[in-house]
């Protein structure tokens, strides 16, 4: 039998380069023979896919806060149970753009929801599932707004103030700070070049300590 | 200071003829001097709708029972925030089409989720809510099926199979039992006209008990 492979998530505000360099790991891991799946949050089902529309669509009726985190952890279950269970399971490794830290961020930090209903409901969607690894793309508010503006049309998220955005980036540092045994923060302000190197050293890193320990 | 609205829930499974019992409510309600807001679960919202639309569509991907549980969840915030709850307050009394003993009788009888995960989300998305007064329109589920099929195609939850009808009704009649204060039995097998009759009845006697308790 196989054993489980490693989930890692890559967390970060708006416009911090998540999608760059998720394809920069992407390429990196699988160079180094990692058998990969790489997924996002809300998504990475059909269904999630449409309850991520749901929740990115900017709509003249305004989202109950309840609603919105419901929406996420169901798209979660249905991620979890579809697609990142069965894929650990078999062995292989899941890169996860956002997960469960984002909603503590977003909708906790930014929104302001109770962190014990969260969670509750990590609990009630998750089991004892969590990452074993968290990328943070950290860079100050200010220069992730300006890129994000640059990239285009705004979804809900994007729409909201800055003041929302500098409580989403505290969140994620202090969960940072409390789990710092699975984050590693990267500091995302700096030369994609820079960002680049720490991000092989990290690849590589794990491909040493967990393909070791794993298989 | 107006008083606070009576919330009423009708509740049945497949082809037990709640739309139609439901608007001959509505215009005897209406007819009694009742001020009346009619919607529906999931739905009633336009953000619900679109949860609902994702619950009913039939689809390739299965669909993991903790996701449509939380679905119906989602819509139940958005719906509780935006439409019933300022209603209520408002003196407003509310006819319902399904509420959260239809996620009991569906989800936990039909689909076999732990009643205890339910009871965790309604806390969590109602606080102290409930309705105050619930009709079960009831009818053995070769009836409610025959009568469904003739209405044409058959939505995710119309495509099951029997048995779970048959799990659906006996929740439905259980909650009926254990929480008799609210509920009320109509069989839905009977001729419409004898229906209607009892309709009739429960209508006058909600406007003359409530309305003369909450005015």
């Amino acid at each position: 039998m196989e054993s489980r492979g490693l989930f890692i998530t890559v967390e970060g505000g708006e416009g911090v380069g998540k999608s760059t360099n998720m394809a920069y790991m992407q390429q990196h891991l699988t160079d180094l023979g990692i058998d990969l799946l790489v997924t996002r949050e809300p998504g990475g089902t059909a269904l999630g896919e449409d309850i991520r529309e749901l929740l990115l669509r900017p709509r003249q009726e305004s989202m109950a806060s309840g609603a919105e985190l419901l929406l996420i952890f169901a798209a979660r279950a249905q991620h979890l149970e579809q697609v990142v269970e069965p894929a650990l399971a078999n062995g292989r490794w899941v890169l996860c753009d956002r997960f469960t830290d984002a909603t503590y961020a977003y909708q906790g930090g930014g929104r302001g929801l109770a962190v014990a209903m969260i969670r509750e409901l990590e609990q009630l969607v998750q089991g004892e599932l969590r990452p074993d690894y968290t990328l943070l793309l950290d860079a100050p508010v200010g220069v992730g707004m300006s890129r994000a503006r640059e990239r285009g049309e705004l979804d809900r998220f994007e729409l909201e103030q800055t003041a929302f955005f500098e409580r989403v980036r505290a969140s994620y540092l202090q969960l940072a700070s409390e789990s710092s045994g699975r984050y590693r923060v990267v500091d995302a302000s700096k030369e994609l070049v820079e960002v680049e190197q720490q991000l092989q050293e990290i690849c590589a890193e794990l491909a040493t300590c967990w393909g070791v320990r794993r298989r």
